[in-house]
Order: C-alpha cells, then sequence, then structure tokens
C-alpha cells in the first residue's frame, strides 16, 4: 500500500541537486535559455531518445558514454536544437565542457540537452560569457523550466511525494517542454526527472519504457517527430523505494506532463482523448487513435466545433485496420454519435453533440467491436494560431 | 510516332457521349449539383477506388456488377457523399435508376458516383424532382463538370488528341474534382475520363492502374484518404488506337488534373514538387516523400516562405527510412541548400532560397545517396484559409 501525494513547484522538492536558468543573450528580455542540473554526487542516469534517424549532437554525445555511467552536470539551452550539425556539434558540446571545468572543476560526465531551430551551430561565445553568470549552488525551479521553453506558452513541472506503508518515503519531480513537432515518438519534448527513491538502475530503464508508450508516446500535436526528443530519469537514491510505488508515480507524472504538453500544444484550444476499443489487436488501436489524433480533417473539425463524425469514420477506414461499418460505434464523452440504428445525425444528439465540442476537453470513442485491442492517444485541434506560429517560427 | 495535341474545352470533344449537369436543390444560386454521362451504345468501363475501408454506398454499388461489364449511364452528385449509410444507401441508389427508368428506359447498368458530407442518407426527393431537368441529348461539359465540386474553386477538365502515323488519330478527355482530404490512395477525388480509343478491356485496367501511383497517388493536401475517391475510364471504342500513345496521353492526363487539384487544394498558395533521390529503394523514397508532402511543420514553412531546411532534414530522419546525415543533399529548385561543405545557411543562399519560395510553385530536391531509389510526390503548402475551409466545412 502507498500513498501519491502532488506537491507545490517543481525540482526543488527534490533535495541533493541544484539548477538554475540564465540569459545567454538569444532570448529577448533577460528570459533564461541556458542553465543547468546538478548534483552534488554523480547520479544514475537513464535516457529514451528519439526515434528519428538524425539525432542532435547532444544524444550523440550522450550515447558515446559507457552503458551505465553515472553523471553531475547537465547542461540545457534552447533556441538552438544543435542537430544536422555533424561532428562539430558533438566537438562544440566538448568544448563548452572544457571551458565550464575552469570554472567548475568537479564536473564529471556532463551531459547536455538541447531544443529550438535545426541546423545551426551553437553560438559558443555566447553561452560561454553566461558560464559567468551560473551560480552553482542555486536551487531555483523556475528558471530551470523556463530556460528550456520555446514556443511553450507556459513552464511544465510537477512534483510527487509517494508515502509507503512503512512510513517511509520518496519523492520525484520533473520539468518538461514541449508544444509543437509532437508526435509518436515521444513528441517533441525534452523531459527531465529527479528523484530521491533508491530506486535500481535497471527498474530506472524498465520503467521509463514501461510508461513512454502510454504518455509521451500517446500524445500528437502535429505528427512531426523530432531530432532532440529525450526523456531523462537522474536518481540520488538518497530516500526510500518500492517498485510498485514508484512506478505508479512515475505514470501519474509523467501522463500528467504529456497532458500539459498537448494543452499547449501551438494554437490548440481543446484537449481530445480519442479513445479507441476493440480493435482487432492493440497495434491496430493505437495506429487507428493515432491516426485520428494526427487528422487534419478532424482537428480540423474539433476547432470548428463541428460534430462531423463522418471524418472520424473515414479516418478510421483509411487507416488500413480491420473495421466494420455495421459494427462501429462512435460516442463524444457518453453521448452516441453513430452505430446501431443510429446512422443518421438527428437534430437532438447534433445539439448535445454541439455542446460537448464546445468544452476545453472531452473524449471520442470508437469502438470498433472487432477484437480486444484498446488504446487512447491524446491530441488537439488545429486553429489559425497553428499554422501562424510554425509559418513565423524562425523571425 | 505519336503526337500529343491539347484540345479546348473538355468532354465534349469526344463523340457519342452526353453530359449534363442541373440544379437539385443542393447548392446555391442554382449551381448543378447532380449530372450524369450517357452514351449511346453500351461502353466498357474500368475504375480504380479509395483504399479506404468505408467504401461508399455507389462504390459497392458499383462492384455488384459482373467483371467486366458495361454500360451506358453513369449518374453523379455532390454535396452528399452517401457513404456510412449501410445497406440503405445501395438500395437508395437503386430506387433511383428505378425511377430514372420511367423518364429513359434504355438505361443499361447504370452506376452512380457521389462527393460530399458522409453520413447522410441521399435526398431522394429531391433528386428525383431534378430527374425533370434532365435533357437526354445534351451535351453541356461545362455543367458536368461544375455539378461534381465541392470546396473546389475552379472546374478541372483537359482533353487531348493523338495522332498516330498512320494519320489515324484518338481522343481522350476528363473532368476531375478534388480539393481537400487529398492523400495517398488517389486522393478525395472523382475523376471521369471519356475516351472514343479502341482500347482493350484489359488495358483499360492495367493503364489506369500503372499511371495512378505517379499522379493521383503522389499528391497531398492534407493527408487524408476518402471514402469516395474514384477514377473511371469510359470507352466506346470508335476511333483508332495504339497502346503506347494511349499510355502515354493518358498519363498525361492524370498527371495535369492531379496537379490542377494541388493546386486548388484547400486553401493552398503554392504546388510544391518533392523529389527525393538516391533513397535505398523506390519504396523509401516514396515513403519520405509523402511524409514531406504531408508534414505540417514542413508546409507551415512554405506558407511563411520560410527556407526552414531543418523541418524537412527532420522529416526524412522521422520517416523511418534509411538516411545519413553526411550523404544527404537538400535543394531548392538547383540551389544546394544543404549538404557537401554546406552545413549552416549562410546569408546568400538564404536570399536565394527566398527568392524561390516566394514563386507559386518550385521543387524541393533531397538527394540522399544511398541506393537508387526515386519518387517525386506533390504537395502545397498550409494555410490560414485550410483550417478555415475545413473548420466550417459544413456550415
Amino acid at each position: 500500500m502507498f500513498k501519491i501525494l502532488p506537491l507545490k513547484g517543481g525540482l526543488e522538492n527534490i533535495k541533493g541537486f541544484y539548477f538554475q536558468g540564465v540569459n545567454s543573450g538569444l532570448k529577448p528580455n533577460n528570459e533564461p535559455d541556458l542553465g543547468f542540473i546538478r548534483s552534488d554526487e554523480e547520479v544514475d542516469v537513464e535516457a529514451l531518445f528519439t526515434t528519428n534517424r538524425f539525432q542532435a549532437a547532444p544524444i550523440k554525445h550522450f550515447q558515446k558514454y559507457p552503458k551505465g555511467f553515472k553523471t553531475n552536470f547537465l547542461l540545457l539551452n534552447s533556441k538552438n536544437a544543435n542537430a544536422m550539425t555533424g561532428e562539430k556539434g558533438i566537438e562544440d558540446i566538448e568544448e563548452l565542457f572544457e571551458t565550464l571545468k575552469e570554472k567548475f572543476p568537479n564536473i564529471k560526465n556532463p551531459i547536455m540537452s538541447s531544443t529550438g531551430v535545426i541546423g545551426y551551430r551553437l553560438n559558443k561565445e555566447k553561452i560561454k560569457k553566461a558560464f559567468d553568470k551560473f551560480s552553482f549552488q542555486t536551487r531555483d525551479s523556475d528558471s530551470i523550466a523556463r530556460a528550456i521553453m520555446t514556443t511553450d506558452s507556459f513552464k511544465k513541472e510537477m512534483a510527487l511525494e509517494v508515502r509507503l506503508s512503512n512510513n517511509e518515503s520518496f519523492k520525484i519531480a520533473a520539468i518538461c517542454k514541449g508544444a509543437g513537432m509532437i508526435n509518436p515518438a515521444m513528441a517533441t519534448m525534452l523531459c527531465f526527472i529527479l528523484t530521491d527513491a533508491n530506486i535500481p538502475r535497471e527498474d530506472m530503464r524498465e520503467l521509463l519504457k514501461k510508461h513512454i508508450e502510454t504518455t509521451f508516446n500517446a500524445i500528437s500535436v502535429d505528427g512531426d517527430t523530432s531530432t532532440n526528443d529525450t526523456v531523462m530519469l537522474l536518481a540520488n537514491k538518497i530516500a526510500s523505494y518500492d517498485k510498485e510505488a514508484f512506478s505508479e508515480a512515475l505514470r501519474v507524472l509523467m501522463q500528467n506532463l504529456a497532458l500539459m504538453i498537448v494543452k499547449d500544444g501551438e494554437g490548440a484550444n481543446k484537449v481530445v482523448a480519442f479513445e479507441v476499443k476493440g480493435a482487432k489487436n492493440k497495434k491496430e488501436a493505437k495506429k487507428i487513435a493515432k491516426a485520428l489524433s494526427n487528422s487534419l480533417l478532424v482537428k480540423t473539425a474539433i476547432f470548428g466545433e463541428d460534430p462531423n463524425w463522418g471524418r472520424i469514420a473515414s479516418t478510421i477506414g483509411a487507416s488500413g485496420c480491420e473495421c466494420d461499418e455495421e459494427k462501429l460505434r462512435i460516442y463524444y464523452d457518453n453521448l452516441l454519435i453513430y452505430g446501431e440504428e443510429k446512422r443518421e445525425m438527428d437534430e437532438e444528439t447534433e445539439k448535445k453533440a454541439f455542446e460537448i465540442m464546445k468544452k476545453d476537453s472531452f473524449k471520442i470513442v470508437c469502438d470498433l467491436q472487432i477484437g480486444d485491442g484498446n488504446f487512447t492517444a491524446y491530441g488537439c485541434d488545429l486553429s489559425y494560431e497553428y499554422v501562424k506560429i510554425n509559418a513565423d517560427y524562425r523571425t
């Protein structure tokens, strides 16, 4: 038995870690665009990365360390993804850490994580100069959460305490960013999870992998998968641990952060859960749920608050998965829209459907009644604002 | 040796066929929304249909006829797709043809083709009433081309004459519609091709299949595949024939109509050819080209005239296909944007790239330098207007 309690704030809930965001001159108004997360001791680190074949330089740099390495320093930046920069991109990271060592000598196996525009070398001069602003004993959770934001409209952080039945406890907290280029393999997002739990190394990887599928891999803003996606877990092991409890807390944390990303989807006004049931198998359920959350016609109908279920049916039919128009049922929340005797939308149903679609978040349930494959994907509407943000991104 | 000559107008170039569009009360301003194409004699008909599993009622009705059947009557309507209407949707078509027979007794194996909103039964009363407006000796190419338009902003028709070296000739002409829900398996589109060529039945199917891949299946407006997609070829065989010449004329016709659809993509301002070269094989080249033409981030960058090649690289990397950042080259038209020594965009290249992106149509060439797989897909930008059209479609 265990209890999961929400905590106020973010990373500051985890002892033994230090963090700070500063401005290196890339973001206006002195907004933080560079920062660090460090710990006194070297800590276990496990990460899952993008499936994009063009992995960014910081990911390649991370992977050069031997398996099971420990680190005590994580450098973060926004505005530049350091992707498609080749060997030079990795050398830039190494050069930055050489400079950093002069200011902070006990740095060990440092790692970096970047987000921003693809195809430009890091501005090493600006970054090095900004190192002077680092104050290594600072625990400023707000500034580091803001330092990784790009088109995000709000910072994303969450912290949980887990109390075990023996009165022992541990904590887990995370910051993340992501608002566009959000899809399958983890959404274009960075997520850094800190914990004081005494978690074995093998559980770190196992549980990250277990929960990524239904959380970060189940959300979609625009169907694009980035070069930099990273979910990283750092554990300093100074508190207690229980696998079942940690697993559940990690799931809750990742699920909530994933939904924050969809909610902050570029230009998005609504979060929609696409719940697919009764597909031939789980793989087909996932394929359909992802297809629905990625369909431009479905996304624009949601933006227009138009209960046009035909676009949902058409997307299911186009998915290549097994389906039967006589068996299919479509619900908005609990309202049956299509199926059984209901083939055409009557006025009353349309009115009720319209009320549901006016809400900030609702469910679209598709029951195929063919097998036992279930999967829920999370998506958002497509608005004028999305087009505006992405047509103007670099300017 | 043969010559292909463009002809003015559309279907009126093919003798022996009659066609007309009328208003049944569904479109405003007396715009045609119902029509027919018929011929004096029963003619060979071959069609390719959507891969969407929820095929519309008219497609199921067509498929009830035995293979190799001939027809002399094709009924067309817009505003209602007659899709997801079950057995009732097919019965509605049969009832319409029963009524039509009273007015036009020598109708034989009639077929229907529909486009519009999914999930509503046809308004049989209005359609039957409009049958009174049909004048079966009419050859009004303009009204039938307009009768199948939905969100199309212009009618799409084309006619070609093929002159053979023996001074014989034949003609081929088509109308088509399509402006949204355009993707893979043929785009949401209807296309009706008439010819007087003396083409053998087996060539009709073979050549349609051959050319669909690089024409209608290579275009994308929004990545959605509809329930009603149809490309149909009707041949009355009263003129000459040469397989090689017909094949080339059919390719030219389908290619041009496909590009008209992209040009008329909902809210689209630009037509872009995504030319993928040097992929591992043709399958991977196609997968990458289609991914590029469907990527929201690429489409919005094109709309914003932002030469942000990072989004192109990222989409290639996310496609799951084999690629190598050291080998990849990206060109806008003939301008090298990325590859070889060019890793970062310099000011001069950016300026030139910007000039290219300002054009109404241009090429984005991605040379992977891995194998010999080539494929070109055609897409368009994603604008505010697309969102508006699709958020408001039913209202």
